[in-house]
């Protein structure tokens, strides 16, 4: 049993703490958020103490790793703080908003043999995990396109939006670090098209977007088409298309259950897709913390790695610059 | 090309005419209707002369075939005359209404070499073919069970219901036929249950139902299962199932298109199903038509038989008698 | 927090407790087995008091309900003792084997104002609740007829069949509840099928069998046919299909993720269904432990009742009964 | 009955023959190919006469439409020649490879009257056309993104590809009408990457690419993504999406028939897609004809027009110029 700390007790933080606690590879052994009634809350539901502060965390030996759930710019100086003190960290994406505070936070713990897992849940969905597992076993041969289709069931408030980095940092990132992980190698050209479409005063208000269609190549001319929307009434819309030289592998949507009705105006009428994250991706934040307990144990990185973290947030950094000089960009003209 | 005669040009007469013509193995070569103006219709839209009476197709030695598409009660005098002037014969199911009246036509043509098919198309569904086939081919092993579901858009008037023998010899004929087909033995037992559901009043006024269910049992016990409803208003729900060792296979049902719509309601919202038989068979009526041209080159039977067509009416017999004394009955029971 | 201890600590047991423990209306107070290695497990497992005695567990004020999930041959005898000793009392199917038993339960307890659930927890199953519901309220009119599939994926050890008390009372009971609770009204007819077919010695070794199909009549003539098997190596196969006046509902299986391949051979390839029960009914398990704490609370009854538990083994019995002697039975029959 | 010449007895125009043939509205007057004895093959077929030459049909003033089916580098000239003949004209897609001599044509021919229909006949595809009718019935509400797929079963042979006019001007051509026909709006901007992926050596062999992905925009800024391969194994891939406010709206791909497998390996196994486009698009060949019927009858254009042909050439032009200059371009820059 490995015992860990979680830092934040937000939404995100809360949903960790309940696998953490259900986890049999995990013991929960202390909480800690800024606001000492949240980290009350969890820890009278879970049975774990309070921490009074992050240092007194880094600096309990008998934690082996800290997740980090806090706002995001503090994620680099707890990675950073978190390694130095010894700890494998799991730490919600994204690693920072900016890029070279990114690199500068790989760079400073690059001989503390950092041990660092970053949040990108959806590599663990069972689901995304069988088509590319599918897909690296040969059964449809070469790699020629990917499509990934993302779309929240609806906008996030104007509060949250203004501090989110912009709609290829916060949402499309996901989608980056996937094409990644499908890629059999780097992309190394992008172009994007973005567009407030939903709330139609976003780009003059918050100068960010809602709706966006990037491309993607890599070296050897592997194509891979993402297109985010913001809005999906009917639900959660999460899809990935391979197409290979042999076939083709789709990872679809899911229901909350197979019920279907038939009508004389309509057949096969199914539920809306589920709706909320926590639904959608269910299994993938249980396995993504298995998966980080099996690597403190052999050190053999499984989630997305901190350099991940990078390339997803370099991609986001490439894909802004090309919506706003309107051209296809170089991945490196990016890389500071 | 083989020159036919049609005989009857009801909807189901002048199906058969446009396929015919179609055909690049039949050349329509003579039309008979007791009415001469629909005799004329058809001649005029494919080009094929009127015939004046069944005597005189059956003296034309030019003719090598005849497609029976006459009023029920004479289709047993038809294959008989026809076979006996020496024609291959396309008829129409069902044979006779009456299981007796079946039998003594087979035995009346016994010694003529009778080349003798009857139009149940249902074999000849792209689909169901493909069911069978694949279960022919090993891929789910031995059989255990099979259920058919037929059901129709719509009840017919009750002016049709009044002369068409009842739901059994009528409507689930053609999945006794089915059954038949997919079983790998004959059946030995039968227990039926049916209802005038739809119609409520149409036990007490015709003595006949809208709703049933069947079950069947083989020697070996394979069991099957046969549910029929007058009234699907979805569309034509035709689907067979089977179960076996190793698996199942399906044939389902078929939309016009494959157009969905996703709401905030309901997703994966498709268009009704098919609502015309002739729709909904499509590819079974010209289908079976090729068989018969085949059959009649090598003489190897292909399509329903006059032995099938009596074997399916012996279980709608015997599905009657089954539901009159409400007991199990063993097919044999019902042979004459 | 309702306190409740859990008997019997088998693969069932251990669920319950899992679910109990995850709840936020009951606390694991104590559990009980036979055997006390198997209770220390769950009481380290989860923090409940190991309890000596099934006495102990009945004269513990403190406890408001028990969970009964021992051998079948205790249900009856626990259900009463527990309602005695003033518990809300859930207990896992079936009541008993033997139909008098179940009756004489019901009978020892009338006076008590018994609080009792019966575990058919798929009438919590997301899917079939939600088909249900639909029909509830109209959407497809007046019911004509129903159909149950219920397969397993692979058959029980005969260790297990040996004291199971047969295929209709063992699996299809569960069917013959669902049935009940999609009818509008009370079964009056039944008529089964059985045979030995995936272990063809079954018959002659047990006595039992695992292929059935059984149809049920209702008064105003509802039609409804289940089909069991207990082989279906593509996974659980539960489905269930209502048909009515305006259209039809149908409640399909589950897959573990929604990923599928396309290549030259086949299209639409997806994973095989979920292999266990506990998975593929995930909700139902907590679902209806819900329930039984909403009941508990105002004393509705919502789940299964032990007047429902007595119904299906009379359905089971009737079946027994139709197969033993080949006949269509009433179920007034089978009552006591 | 609207007496028409079809020019040109390729795989094509014979398919437009026997749908000519077919129709109720049109009679199939006259047949010319440069080739004699393939007018002769379908004259004899169908009953239509052979004519000898062009002239010979545009001066037979019984003629009231032709449809050009001949070679793409024709089909300018015989447009403009049977316009000024008088002639309805239905001409297969593309006007020209070259735009300009395609503007050439339409400032030709603008004195006369023109009735022209391109045979851009996947807008009569009964799926595709249901996605937009739903739409235009604001089902969905506000258009925000299309995403149009459409790959080939298989890459056509070299010597076929040598002239065809590249990738964009031969096969995504369809797509550019497609999106123009579901967009609410012109594209004003777009963004190509292609790629030589199935054959490895096109690209420096032949000048020519096989995969691709374009981005559209217009000037309200609505996206569209194309994605094209010369290969999908598994089938004709042609999938249209609709994202708008309220939902989404898809139409999907057609198999041969509904029958699937479900194993120990997987289940919900599907025949592979429709491999021949005939197959696949069967309805709107025939859809289209007729459409063209009720444009002669009442000159209302209901098909893609001359103007449709040349703005679908223009958006292939831009491809072509984004591609080479690998960067965004307007449509405007083609604009002759």
């Amino acid at each position: 049993m490995i015992d860990i700390a979680v830092l934040g007790c937000g939404r995100i933080g809360r949903m960790h703490c309940q696998n953490i606690h259900d986890s049999q590879n995990f013991r929960l052994a202390a909480i800690y958020d800024i606001d000492p009634d949240a980290a009350s809350a969890m820890s009278t539901r879970f049975g774990a103490r309070v921490a009074g502060s992050v240092e007194e965390v880094l600096g309990d030996t008998s934690l082996r790793a800290i997740l980090v759930a806090t706002f995001t710019s503090s994620h680099a100086q707890l990675i950073e703080a978190g390694v130095k003190a010894g700890k494998a960290v799991f730490c919600e994406k994204p690693v920072d908003l900016d890029l070279g505070r990114a690199i500068r936070c790989k760079m400073a713990i690059e001989d503390y043999q950092p041990l660092v897992q970053i949040g990108f849940n959806r590599r663990f969905d069972p689901g995304h995990a069988a088509a590319r597992s599918q897909f690296q076993t040969g059964t449809i041969g070469e790699l020629y396109q990917i499509l990934i289709t993302s779309r929240d069931p609806s906008p996030p408030p104007r509060s949250y939006v203004q501090g989110c980095g912009g709609l290829f940092r916060d949402m499309s990132i996901h989608d980056f670090d996937m094409a990644r992980y499908l890629l059999d190698e780097e992309p190394v050209e992008i172009f994007s098209m973005a567009q407030a479409l939903i709330d139609k005063d976003l780009e003059a208000d918050l100068g960010d977007f809602d709706t966006a269609m990037v491309l993607l190549r890599t070296a050897n001319g592997r194509q891979c088409c993402i297109n985010n929307s913001r809005q999906a009434l009917y639900g959660y819309d999460q899809r990935i298309e391979i197409l290979g030289e042999k076939g083709m592998i789709q990872s679809g949507n899911r229901k909350p259950h197979e019920t279907t009705t038939y009508t004389a105006h309509s057949s096969e009428n199914a539920s809306p897709y589920l709706h909320f994250f926590i639904e959608r991706y269910y299994e993938s934040f249980a396995l993504q913390l298995e998966a980080f307990a099996e690597t403190i144990e052999d050190l053999q990185p499984r989630g997305a790695t901190l350099e991940d973290g990078i390339k997803a947030l370099q991609l986001a950094e490439a894909a802004n610059l090309s919506l706003t000089e309107r051209r296809l960009v170089h991945i490196d003209e990016v890389v500071c």
